[in-house]
């Protein structure tokens, strides 16, 4: 199943995503409440279809926080090591967090905004995780049974920054850096043991910046029982598991497209403040 | 004035705090709605007193976000050098900031729970600004308007976990690592350039833990100034302008008393998880 979220008359809504068999294009199957803590999604009988004037799809959830792993691959390490980005050449054997605030949160199209205090902003795509129920000191074992399910994110980063700002909480979580969507795809449906994740800059694939989450340092069960160790996670609270491979620079006007296998795509494109 | 808020049959509410001239006993005067962005503010005609029965005052405010800075206070920089804490024995020129979730605010008497993974959790006594209205790239000469006041913070850290946690993100952000209260003291009638912080612990004051908002390195107008360049700050948000100078560890069963002149005490005692 997929669940998006949608404006509409200036009204945010949820919405079922169903793709019509007849003539391939996906429509919003508009819903009353909130996809979590197992409410009823009843129809409202509205339906329009995704890309129909005055629909405009939102970020899939609007978390109270978001949690997000360092170095979680070990070819993204190694990336970053060679480009002179970290002084390390391996990724942490333990888990690194870092947060972005809920402000930091854009849908799909919308703008990032490069801030005028940066000369470099960089894109990490991949695979974020949605929280469906209350979480605290949860197992591995039991981790998935809290996931709503997964979308696609941009880990926007002010690479510039990061070594001046050592929580990472200016250079990762200034307003715009953390894109979500284009929707949710619910943990049934989602292959997160094996998914590709790619990216597309104006167009172009960037080979070296695709992964899977088969490569993933710590798994996503294993990131959920470690969070939920100590904080509580909340109902559309995201964690963001890790960029697989290369990071690269942004400059004004350039198209983000992050990718991911049996989600869809999330575009953004860059506008100088 | 004084803003509160309070729990009165499972009911959540915000309230002014007035000293009855008799009696010398605070009293809460209950209110409809928020004391946020310009908000009115009606008494609903309920008065309890503080102490009451049945009354239990709350964390003053659910922050979307905390931001909190780091080493704000030369003398905390150097006690932290000198006690082995930190490598460094001088504050960074810059503005280093971390961030908590709302998940780690609790209210005034909460108990702080020491995680079972930690074995040196510290206090941190502090002065904490809450904002009254969205403010992004506010100068700091406009910064002060967008203050609804202050409240008590204690700024609980986990310091042997500090180290192998770069983003302070476990060892700053776990639950109930940010108790807030008792109230809030609104802008006009606090003297926030030179407010005199102290702490008791288990009743005894700590005087190598005392100190003013006179010697912050950043100023407050200048901390909301640096936040709201690069993140929205809204209604609520708080931000943790730092300890003055000496920070100590706890152990299960201490009694924490952060107490701020012109405010008044934030009681919080230690249980082990």
């Amino acid at each position: 199943m997929r669940i998006a979220r949608f404006l509409h008359d200036d009204t945010p809504q949820y919405a079922f995503v169903q793709t019509d068999e007849t003539d391939g294009t996906d429509y919003l199957i508009a819903l009353e409440g909130f996809p979590f803590a197992g409410a009823a999604m009843t129809p409202t009988g509205e339906r329009f279809r995704v890309d129909q004037d005055g629909i405009r799809l939102l970020s899939p959830v609007i978390p109270s926080k978001v949690y997000g792993l360092a170095k979680n691959y070990e070819a993204h390490a190694e990336f970053m090591h060679e480009q002179g980005w970290s002084a390390e050449d391996h990724a942490p054997a333990d888990i690194h967090l870092f947060m972005k605030p809920s402000t930091s949160v854009i849908g799909p199209d919308d703008p990032i905004v490069y801030p005028v205090f940066s000369d470099e902003m960089c894109y990490e795509p991949e695979v974020a995780v949605v929280m469906g129920r209350i979480a605290k000191n949860v197992s591995a074992a039991d981790a998935m049974d809290y996931v709503l399910g997964f979308t696609c994110t941009n880990d926007v980063t002010l690479r510039d920054l990061q070594q001046g700002d050592p929580m990472w909480t200016r250079s990762k979580g200034f307003d715009t850096s953390c894109p979500l969507g284009p929707w949710i795809v619910t943990r049934d449906e989602f292959n997160w043991r094996d998914a590709k994740i790619s990216f597309e800059l104006n167009g172009e694939e960037v080979p070296e910046a695709s992964g899977t989450t088969a490569n993933l340092i710590h798994s996503i069960p294993e990131q959920i029982a470690f969070i939920s160790s100590f904080t509580t996670l909340l109902p559309g609270d995201v964690i963001l598991t890790g960029t697989p491979y290369a990071s690269g620079t942004l400059k004004s006007g350039d198209e983000c497209t992050v990718k991911v296998s049996g989600i869809g795509k999330l575009r953004n494109v860059v506008v100088r403040a």
